[in-house]
């Protein structure tokens, strides 16, 4: 971390998921605020690539700050021994320089996606009393598994207190989905009160979907390690 | 563990197994008898997921309790390499709190599941004299293999002298059999002179085959790697 | 080890082999002899799994004992990294108890074991002199190789000192054989002189053959990792 | 290393990549500036092979040295777990040595690419002010990823202030293209100012293509395990 | 090494590889010369298996003496993981104890074996000078690759300045080549002026491939996990 924390400041996650839906998500905010790269994250066991951004080398896994907004996105995807100490590291960083607010942008894979036009948004949530931040933004997800790294990183901030914030919107499972990151950023705006422009988003989207095909399909044999297929179905014990 | 445990507690093991007969048998107790959570287990070589339960993130591993019940299910798969910590912790730790009876519920896979109306239930005990505690609830399995937790966990509580019963209710091997979760109560409230209501099980069957058809997907993958599916068979020294 | 080693006792192994004779060999010495149990094995790298007995839990590796005959046999498979410790260990222990003859029940794979009416038995020993102790049992198998267990264990005997004899009866390679479990104990009684009645053992065979198959099942498993199947052929260095 | 390093010293680096456009265009360096083996490195998790040159054995990855040029050659493939080790270690000695300049020499695989002519050449770079030493040999890699040694080279270098360029030249992706080595080593001429005749390096083309037909083919096996053939799509995040 | 190495030691070493060139020939040197064995290698990560010679437990890797000559063979294949300690072990032991030329017997595969009628022998050799040794027995293979246990074993050699000469045979790749370990044999006549008669080896040929295609068969498992069928093309450097 190269500069100081702003205030009161929402840390978002952008990791490569379901439908890239946070990693496009999250990509758009760091462009149309312009939002400066203030760091980033190496480990011997990410993969061996890097990211060439204006020509120049950078980690695949970095944070982008501005105002009172900072962005985490990941250009590679993270092995699944990573995705603990990914979790417990980046709460313990949110507690320790007074992260506001842990918002995770997450897709969920509907079978029939196609014949959705504007994707459902839901949340979970890390501890009571966050409902009200939603503002009506997404519907709270009472019963299912989260698997990966997002939902290891909202129990951790359970645990130690951190409010967090994990939206899941509707999506496809493996294409890359800009309508429902656009979906995922409305919802944002009405959590944070922000006033991100969609509209790019969305007139680029075919274009987005050729540039992130390589990187949806490294993102998807990631998910197949961890069952990620599987993950919504209700768990037995309850209903 | 997040509070005191009562006296003379009897411990329900519900894991995922042969048809899910624990983990289905193990929630319906929970939810019939509302019981609370009390802890969790967390450990990194557990798949990376969580449950969310209400809205909010929970180990997949947790210990409920009421009255002087308690209950641990998982809503995850145990990988093999955490199967002998698991049944050694467990059962040093039921010792410790001075749990008076180890209960396990599994599954005993037979082919002709579908013509079987009313599955019966088979125990394997820990030290002699238990056998008076079946009060006919089930029949001891003299002879056999186990394979898996329950297994382990038996064996590790006849050496440290911790009451134990293990119930092996026949079942379907790779479909959620909520007929034999039913029986297998029945039998517990014989030895527990409980009174479980399991028609709420019976009646919501479908329901609950098609929730939990993908933990039972993961459960058989897991089963498979520890040859599971061979292990009623006698061996071959005995008889 | 839970009781006094007799003076000049024999070690007799029964792990699972080709045909599983060695097992079901020693199996029927156990229940033929009444032996006691004696003492376990456990270790952290077998299969999660344990044995009923008389319905009570037990280690898959035991050793039982009766008059001056103690006998080791494993319900389990032996994962190829712990035949190395296994063999060094029995050697050891059976120096240190004094234990007078390791006598190591095998199979030898012929492929037309079904034209055999009688299957013949050869041994391998781990010191000049014990020739004398076959008393025509069975015939030296001069050149060859012997590969698992039964192989690392002579070795290991031969290098302590430890006087051994293993005995490789023809049998099928992955079909459980009782007759030559039979032929393996006739080849015991002449060298011990002991009057073990295998007619049980011939008469129960096709009942021991399926109870049996399960446990050949894995063993075959385990027998491929090692390249069993090829070790019979002469070495290409004598003749 | 065996000898003193020349003052501002270039360093190019030749390792097996896509179409082998380094390790072809860097063992023409070699043989046709006739520099002189100054060093090599070992390591245990290297593929177990040497490399005889002149009869005698050879460390398949070396350094040799002439004039103020230095380069390093593999003539095995780097396994993934050494992928960082090699980019730290070399870049550290950089470093330690005073090279002015890190060039190294890669490939980009094109799909057209036996419709191109004159193969072009890119270039990405670890600091700004760079560009000025291009000449117009290459132009600048705005955005992309760089998967293997030469990434992590590159961004390490980055981060300790060592002046890197890493070339990329358009070339097949699994077939040797000496075309693309000779393309590449014209663009070191710009940047060096050196005069490498590279007329030898095309008319030998055909039978440079048959030797290393199987280096080629290992180099493949080692960039599937790296998902390399997916780098040079742009990223989501830019543009 | 159970007895005092003779002055001025040949070390011959017969490695399961190419053709079983190596094992074939060294074992015939050992029983046309009456040799004794001397010494032994054991290893935790050797396969499980064991040799019987004369009825007895020996060690699949042995070290035999007679004169001044001393014959290393190895019976089992050395996993890939071994390949490297026992090159370093093995050349520093043979500098500790003198020995006067390390002679290493290898198989060189060609496609078209069967239209040899004598193979031609190539030699590597550790340091100049050796080539006066060859007598014309070989000729000095001068650029090349050399995968497995004879290529570390000969740079290594030269590290430390041990001669040694490795001799590679034109031969099949994955069928015994008793003629091939024949011309290898002449070959180490003209070397070391010894009269090793190899009639004995042609005649009993068909035999030998016989008995030892077991032996290859697991020879090329080994072969195949370092890509030793890609070793003899020229590197893509000299020329």
């Amino acid at each position: 971390m190269t500069s100081a924390i702003p205030q009161n400041c929402v840390l978002i996650n952008g990791l490569p998921d379901v439908g890239l839906v946070g990693l496009l998500g999250a990509s758009h905010i760091i462009s149309s605020l312009r939002l400066q790269e203030v760091g980033s994250l190496e480990c011997d066991q990410l993969p061996p690539m890097i990211v060439l951004h204006g020509g120049l080398p950078k980690s695949p896994i970095r944070i982008f700050a501005g105002n009172s907004i900072m962005v985490l996105i990941s250009e590679t995807t993270v092995p699944v021994s990573l995705l603990r100490p990914l979790a417990n590291d980046l709460t313990e960083w949110a507690k320790k320089v007074g992260i506001q607010l842990v918002l995770s942008l997450g897709g969920m894979a509907v079978a029939n996606r196609q014949d959705i036009d504007v994707p459902k948004v839901y949340a979970a949530i890390s501890q009571r009393g966050l409902e009200s931040k939603l503002n009506g933004a997404a519907e709270i997800l009472e019963e299912g598994y989260i698997v990966g790294a997002y939902g290891l990183l909202l129990r951790r901030c359970a645990e130690t207190s951190v409010p967090a914030i994990t939206l899941l919107t509707q999506s496809f499972y493996n294409y890359p989905d800009p309508e429902a990151a656009a979906a995922s950023l409305r919802a944002v705006n009405k959590i944070l009160g922000s006033d991100i422009d969609v509209s790019e988003l969305l007139k680029r989207g075919e274009e987005i979907r050729l540039r992130s095909k390589d990187m949806m399909h490294r993102t998807q044999e990631e998910m197949l390690k961890m069952n990620k297929s599987h993950e919504y179905d209700l768990p037995p014990l309850y209903g």
